[in-house]
C-alpha cells in the first residue's frame, strides 16, 4: 500500500474528524428524507412543486428574481458563463488561474463551449481591483470565486468586490459569483446573501460544502437568464427527470446548517491558532475568513503522511485524508469545518496537534 | 382550465392508470433504500463500491467490457457519439428523424459538439437496411433506437439489425444502440441482452422507463470508451460527488422488475386488442413487440382530452395524463405497460375502453 493509500485508510478507521459534517453515507439520504410525505410528488424535467416550492425559496434567499436546481456546480457555471458570453457575442471570460472551471472540469468550459479565459491575479493571490483594471482583453464575463478556495478560502476585502461590480457595470462586464461556499463567509463579512448577490449578474451556490447535503447547485440571475439555463440545462444532460433526491436533500440541510456557519467559522480560527502553534506549520490565511483553510508544513508529502498516519492511530483523531504537495520540502492540507468538530472532545483534539508539533520538530532534528 | 389540463388534472385524480408502475413520488425512493445498510458509503466522483459494483453488474448483463453510471440518457448519449465522432475524425452521425436526440435535447449534439445528424427513414417508419445501405454521406456513427419510442415502440426484424451491425463492421461505421428501453424488447426478440449488445459497439441503456427507477443512466463498451465517457461526464457536469440515490434505486428495481418485462409484453398485447376494437382506433403497431403502443384515434385532439376527462371520471381509470395532436382531425396517445395495470380490476378496465368506443362513435354520428 503506498503512503498517500495508507493515510486515507487510517482516516476511514478514525472515530473523529475535523472537518466536514461526518461520514458521507446512505444516512445522510435516509435522514433528509425521514419525516416527508411519501406521496409528495416527484419533480418531472424541471417542474413541478417540489423544485419550484425549492428554487422559489433559494432565489429570495439570494436576492434574485428566479433561480434554477441543478445537479452540479461544473454544469451550472459553465452554462452561466455561455449564457453571457452569448448575449455579449465573445467567447472569452475572466477568473482566476485556480478556479474550479480552470483545473477540475477537464476543460469542459473549453472543450463543450469554446470559450477562452483570460487568467486574472496569479495562483498564489486573491483578483484585486488592479487586476481587473489592468486586464489586457475584452471579456464578456469575470467570475469571482468567494470565497477562493485553492488559496485556503481567502477573501478580498468587501470593499473591493463593491468596487470591481461597479467597475464592470460600467464597463458591460457581466459579473458572476462561484459561490459554492457563500453561506460560509457571511460571518466574516457580517453581510447577508443579499447584500453580496446583489453585486453580481449571476450566482451559483452548492449544497454539499458547508450545507452538507448529498449533491446540487443553485444557479440564480433574473428570469430572461434562467429561462435559457433551462434550455442549455437540457443540453448538457441536467433535466432529469427527477431532480428531487438531491433538493429534499439540499433543503433540510440547508435548514439544519445555515445558523451554523458563525459556529463552523469560530471553531476554524480556532483550530487554526492551534495549528500555527506548531513547529514549521501555518495556515493559510493566518486567520480563517469563513469555515474553511489550509494548513501548510515545511515537510515532504511522504514524511507527513507517514506522521499523520501514525497520530491518527494514536489519537483517533483524522485531520485529512490526502496531502498535497507543494514543493519536495513542502506540502498541505485543507480543513473545512463543520458540524463533525463538535464531537471531538477538546483535550484530544489538543493532544493530537500537540503530537503533530513534536513530530515536526523531531523530523527537524 | 384548458382542456389539456383538464385531462391531466382529471389523470391524477383517477385511482388506476394503465401505464407505468404507478406514482412518482418520493415512496419510490424510500422504498429502495429501507433495507439499505446506512453505514454504506457514498460514491466520490465516479469512484467507490456502490457504483463500480453496479456498473460491472450491469457491464456483465450486457455483455460488455465496462460500464459507466450516468445521471442521464442525454448527456450519456451525446458523449458516446461524440467518442466516436473523435475517433473517426469525422462530426458527423447518422439516426432516425424521432430519436431523442433531434427532438428532445434542444439540438445539445450540435450546440456542445458541433455533431451533424444525418437523418434515415422517415418519420412514419423504422430504419431498414437499405436506409443505411443507401447513405449518401459519411458517418462515424449510427445509432439504432430499439424499440423507436416515437412511431409506437417498433422493432425491426432481429435479423436486419445484425446485417447492419455487419454492414457498419465492414464500412468501419461505429454503431451504437440506444437501448433505454432494452429489457422490454428481450421477450419479443426472444435473446438476451449480451446477443443483442453483442451486435453493437456502445450501448446506452435508462433505469427509469421499464425498469421504474427514478433517474439514471449506463453507457457501457469497450474499457477505452468508458474511460473516454468518464472524462466527459466531468465535462458535462455530470462526475457529481455522489449518484447514489441514483445508483441504489435503479439496482432495487432492476432487481424487482427483469423478469416482468415478459409480463408487461404480454398484458401490452392484450390491452392493444381491447382499443384495436374500438370505433376509429387502431394501435401501432397493431400487435405490440413490447410494452409499449401508441393509440390513434380520428378525432380532435380537443375532443379527445374532453372525452377522456369524463371517461376517468366515471371509470377512476386513466390512460394517459396527454394526447398528441396528429392532424387536425386524428390524436394519439401512448401506453406503456407497468406494475400498474395489475391492479385494474379487469372488468373495470374492459368497460372503460367499452365506454372509449361508445364515445368514438357518438362522436362520429
Amino acid at each position: 500500500m503506498s503512503q498517500s493509500n495508507a493515510l486515507a485508510e487510517a482516516y476511514k478507521q478514525t472515530n473523529y474528524q475535523l472537518s466536514g459534517h461526518g461520514r458521507r453515507n446512505i444516512q445522510i439520504l435516509k435522514e433528509s428524507i425521514n419525516d416527508l410525505n411519501e406521496l409528495q410528488e416527484s419533480d418531472m424535467y424541471g417542474k413541478g412543486k417540489i423544485i419550484e416550492d425549492f428554487q422559489a425559496k433559494v432565489a429570495a434567499y439570494l436576492g434574485k428574481e428566479s433561480a434554477v436546481f441543478f445537479p452540479s456546480g461544473t454544469m451550472a457555471q459553465q452554462i452561466a458563463l455561455r449564457i453571457w458570453c452569448d448575449k455579449k457575442q465573445l467567447r472569452k471570460v475572466a477568473y482566476h488561474p485556480l478556479s474550479h472551471l480552470e483545473i477540475h472540469e477537464e476543460d469542459g468550459l473549453k472543450k463543450l463551449h469554446h470559450i477562452e479565459s483570460v487568467l486574472l491575479a496569479d495562483k498564489t493571490r486573491l483578483i484585486e481591483m488592479e487586476d481587473v483594471l489592468n486586464m489586457q482583453e475584452d471579456v464578456a464575463c469575470l467570475l469571482l470565486e468567494l470565497p477562493q478556495r485553492e488559496i485556503g478560502g481567502q477573501l478580498p476585502d468587501f470593499k473591493t468586490i463593491e468596487q470591481i461590480s461597479s467597475y464592470c457595470r460600467n464597463e458591460g462586464i457581466m459579473l458572476h459569483l462561484d459561490g459554492a461556499r457563500i453561506f460560509e463567509i457571511l460571518p466574516y463579512y457580517k453581510k447577508s446573501a443579499v447584500e453580496i448577490c446583489n453585486l453580481f449578474d449571476s450566482v451559483y451556490i452548492s449544497f454539499y460544502k458547508g450545507i452538507g447535503g448529498i449533491a446540487g447547485a443553485i444557479l440564480a440571475g433574473d428570469k430572461n437568464f434562467t429561462n435559457e439555463s433551462k434550455v442549455w440545462k437540457r443540453r448538457h444532460g441536467g433535466d432529469l427527470i427527477s431532480l428531487y433526491p438531491y433538493i429534499v436533500s439540499s433543503d433540510y440541510y440547508f435548514e439544519q446548517r445555515l445558523d451554523k456557519m458563525n459556529q463552523y467559522y469560530e471553531y476554524a480560527k480556532e483550530i487554526a491558532e492551534l495549528f500555527n502553534q506548531c513547529f514549521a506549520v501555518s495556515t493559510l490565511p493566518i486567520q480563517p475568513v469563513s469555515n474553511m483553510f489550509h494548513v501548510h508544513l515545511s515537510i515532504s508529502k511522504d514524511k507527513l503522511e507517514t506522521l499523520l498516519t501514525s497520530i491518527y492511530k494514536k489519537t483517533e483523531i483524522g485531520f485529512t485524508s490526502f496531502v498535497k504537495e507543494k514543493s519536495e520540502e513542502s506540502c498541505y492540507f485543507e480543513i473545512s469545518i463543520g458540524d463533525a468538530i463538535v464531537k471531538i472532545p477538546k483535550e484530544k483534539l489538543k493532544k493530537a496537534i500537540q503530537m503533530l508539533n513534536e513530530s515536526m520538530e523531531e523530523n527537524h532534528n
